[in-house]
């Protein structure tokens, strides 16, 4: 038997590189003025991304050949954790939300040409991708079979019609993968250059989160033509690639959301340790106490399951329920970790004066982000009542 | 016996009112775009006030000789979960915090000159005041008793000399209540032009919420002179002063979060009826239609736990442990139903499509406000092992 | 405008009155050897009775020519809660389920004939009776539109045949009110004597509560002959039936439950106050003086809900929403009290020690009886989303 | 980096006769009529153990030179939770508490001499054994420092005087393990024959929980003569003892509860599969879906806690902060599992038609016994805020 939780020597010593990195390299520029209202600008993004190449730790996951450390996931469990400590980054080591799972996708089922046109130039920090998928209603949301956006067959090619929003990153990409119904055949991916004509950036969602480079937009797709090798996988089979992106990119965000309440705790903590009320600190009156222990529960709890998805999928296992259970435990568990902080901080907690509010504010769409919890909780209740799950 | 809940017409006929004014008044303005990313601009607060002026819903709760319409307790709490129900209401009908306690408290205890200089043009909405009490730590936040400011008797009058913060309203204000410590006699408050030498703003916080009209203010005192005329009640008796103001204003408190839960609940359930996913309306999945149940208990359960405690106000008590416990459960009932109406609303719930991102946010603060729930549970605690409480 | 919730002269005079006379004439009994592990005895129940009636406290909500003291659900509300401070009060005042329900009913919808032969002797606490809806499965449950036994025509009369669970106070029955289906024309009630032929009792539940006189039975009708006279409102109303009966059985369950969940507090505060560790009476540990705070929240919490919905009953409506509301809002809070009760009082809140265990095992069942918190979740969406309710 | 989760194939092995073994030989027995009121008799006892011993399962944490299987505590948490699956398998393995404790204490501490006396005739299911620590009020509860118990010296031993409650096991031990403080040198344990004069049984708590054979029991000591060489481990060091005795015991209460609640949830969605309600089966109804799916997150953050922390412990550390962790997250955990439970199944639920109720009745416990979650969280927050904690 093996129910070892210890972190071999390597990874261990990458854990501490990773830890130092952030500490010094990137905290620091939290409160660089390119930290824009709604995201890092283009000229923060992009110092700290040639900080992250300088420590050799740009894209740890992609695979060596195109420039990454070929992180397993339980590799990625340990890494992502100690970037998300910093709202920063993930962005530095260029494995924030869509990028680290589009890369993920592409190095899965992209031909070799597109992997040389996209995958090598993402992976380099050069260029950004998004990922468009959701729509506004009556669109596809959490019911992704409800998809509107069509790509009819034309010519040689496809000319793809359709509005999308929260595509992350919109503003700033190069790249977009669009997912849309061919009709007769089935939802299918198409790589497209976010400049070329037929797709528009209507505008930026104004959100409670402020940490996604390029915002999240409202991109529209009239007449977009693509060829026929830009499909990704294959025709009719957007859905089964979907679910290739799927599980890694819920436990990824998972994992960055991890370090960002690790992050708020220890504030948290040494607020509770010097601030004093009523003859003691905080920290000493146990209605303080009690919430740092729930913290630390929480935390404890939610590595173990990110722990736990991440050896599933090493397996290869395509570990729709493991990731879904695994998404509601630590979405849930680092919102009331959030949520804590805020409160032990008291009113400072709802000010910028820390990182907390903004932790706080952030993490709040990370239980809708990637399916709310509701439709993961209908999903594994399906699934244990046919009796698929112990 | 009479534990009656029907509201009796006069204040049935005023409810309706505020309620119309509301929704065709007020409304509308929320998407003006002098409603700024911190608070509303002065234009703003400008045409609000006047709009409800015409309406004759200014300053109901100041009595009549001094233009308000002389509401109980019981009256507030219909007529400001009304005004609440959009975050522009309580500015419209001069009900917002730390004005609305403000006037409270000078009705209360102020000199008949007191009151003709700062009560009058208050109610009139022709100026505005802030409440200085809070320090920043070592200073005073939960545990008034570690008071850090000092007024110094000097000549015929008094210095005052410290540093508050969470100054609502500070960049708006002309008149500042400043709670300080006369040493060898106790805490006192002093009424002071925010104009006047020696009062500096040294810069507004960047909050979670963004409905008080002037932001939060770091506010210094440098040797500011202050009459023995502008001291307010009676010299030393500064927390006896602050006692009479604590209870209402908590509750006030308390009414304008439960009218802007229900806002966010009324938006919710709209969504419900027509979002449509896998194969009916989310409101028929009973994971959003049970938060909807939730929600209306939620709802429920404040009010009555508001009017009650109106009930004990409006016999001249000073209602704190009935007020610490309705402050708990109203605010921690009203975060439940906005957090709830987030979720309902998927990812529309984090953005700016609808007022319930910005009511999340802001109601966020709630729970810290006059008093975080922690100490309020620790004060509750401590009377019913008193036994001073059934 | 009336919110207000002082009781009255009279009832304050009457709840003083309940309120002694379960404290010296009924808690005593707590600890008789004839509280057998089930529930009360019968010679047991017989004192009980016969002390309220010599108090003039016996089957206070029934009316005065009845032998009661005509409450109304207001004034129930106040004695009730009373009368559930102890597990034992509501069997003395002839209070508690389903024969209070049950007199309730007939009091509304028996003939005349109907009232003496059973209304009189039950408001007497000569008799007791039983409701036999509740059937086990496939048969109704929670859905009582899946409703099983048959009522089927015969000669001048009808023959029951079904099998009934649940069936509260069974063993201790004379008189029986039958849910069946008469084919073609709908769910009917009848009256019965339980001593007639055709009925037996199988067997009684063993189950967690223990405080219902006569258990809760299996009851079989194998052709039990009932007179067209014994039908209890009209032929095929047994629906419109169930429904007087509904609003008021499931509240007054919630006062008697109030008391209980009162009396938990009541003893955890007094262990709190005495019982020392780590220096000082648990009850100066934040960790157990917020949940004091917490039980009094919930109990006030649960009153007002209760006070709110006797009085919409009091005004003649069925109160439908309202009842299932309260239920929930009630069953779970007094349950959360009754929880925290067992954690303040450590090991001793698990023993016999206390009646604290007892209470707490008791009302477990009452997040279930009279509709488990899922259906009345459904229903209160289902009106939310049809728009009859704000 | 191993944070593999995969159990090694001799474990498997072992997992699949235990839960086979569980399942044919010990559930059977569950509705034996010798499962007393509050605990299985002696006679059932002997027989659960003989068929272990059988199926050479007995003693599974013991060396195997004392009859054991020597397993580690990884080891222990595979196979004690297969056993916990029956409220009588703990019985049958010989490890349920405090024999499995002590057992280990002894293992750990004590004198070859003893060892062979008390250990190898415990290890073989011969006789039963009660660790005496806790006291009533105003003795050693949650706080071991209040410690009344007194053994003086008195020639070449100790004569003990004192009370005890809780003490499980106490009506079918043969050893007792008593903690008693010895004046001015402190807090030491002994060993002592159940049956010597000096011991008297005063009573036996009742509780909710049933499944300790022997009970709890009122255990006075008066004049009880030990020897030196009855002393287990050294003089003043029962502190000491306690520790090397704490976090596996917490921990493998933790495992055998993890067993009954997964039962309990089997039993929960074999009743949601078949059960209907409103035109579907109830587990299709996503109120009770919902639970199912936060079932098995509990279970599953469970498990992971406690193998996480047996991990921790089969490293030699002493394991005190992760054990009080995992005991709160497991035991809360659990609770919550079988809360759901009873609730699914409905008015079944509260009855003996099931071993639900059972499951519930004594689980609630489990948030006291081994230190109530209030005493754990203030440990970890003590823990936390020196920093000793990352």
């Amino acid at each position: 038997m093996s129910v070892g939780f210890q972190i071999l020597d390597d990874l261990a010593c990458l854990q501490t590189r990773v830890r130092e990195f952030i500490s010094t390299q990137i905290i620091p520029l939290e409160s660089d003025p390119r930290q824009g209202p709604h995201s890092p600008e283009e000229g923060l993004c992009r110092e700290l991304i040639a900080r992250a190449r300088s420590a050799e730790l740009l894209s740890p996951h992609v695979a060596p050949e195109y420039g990454g450390l070929g992180l397993t996931h339980q590799g990625r469990a340990i890494v992502f954790e100690e970037a998300g400590y910093s709202m920063l980054g993930p962005v530095a080591l260029n494995i924030f939300a869509p990028d680290e799972g589009n890369m993920h996708l592409l190095e899965a089922v992209a031909t070799p040409a597109q992997k040389e046109r996209w995958l090598r130039p993402l992976a380099a920090g050069e260029i950004r991708s998004c990922f468009c998928m959701t729509e506004p209603p009556p669109g596809a949301g959490s019911d992704p079979s409800m998809l509107k956006s069509t790509a009819r067959p034309d010519g040689d090619g496809y000319v793809i019609d359709g509005l999308k929003w929260f595509t992350t990153g919109a503003e700033s990409s190069t790249l977009a993968i669009i997912m849309a119904d061919v009709p007769g055949t089935g939802a299918t991916m198409f790589l497209a250059d976010m400049h070329a004509p037929g797709i528009t950036i209507e505008r930026s969602l104004q959100t409670l989160d402020t940490c996604f480079p390029g915002g999240h937009g409202v991109v529209r797709f009239e007449g977009l033509r693509v060829a026929t090798s830009d499909i990704l996988g294959e025709l009719g089979q957007g859905f089964r690639n979907a679910q290739v992106r799927l599980s890694p990119a819920r436990l990824t965000h998972c994992m960055r959301w991890l370090g960002a309440a690790r992050r708020a705790h220890d504030i948290a903590v040494d607020y509770a340790r010097t601030r004093y009320a009523f003859g003691k600190t905080i920290g000493e009156h146990e209605g303080v106490g009690f919430m740092l222990a729930d913290n630390e529960m929480d935390l404890h709890g939610a590595r173990l399951a990110i722990w736990h998805c991440a050896g599933v999928l090493d397996q290869d296992e395509l570990g729709l329920h493991e990731s879904s259970r695994a998404k509601v435990m630590v979405s849930e568990a680092v919102w009331r970790v959030a949520d804590r902080c805020v409160q032990i901080l008291g009113g400072q907690g709802v000010t910028g004066e820390t990182v907390v509010a903004r932790i706080f504010a952030d993490m709040r769409a990370f239980r809708i982000y990637d399916g709310p919890s509701e439709v993961h909780r209908w999903s594994l209740a399906k699934r244990i009542l046919k009796g698929t799950r112990r």
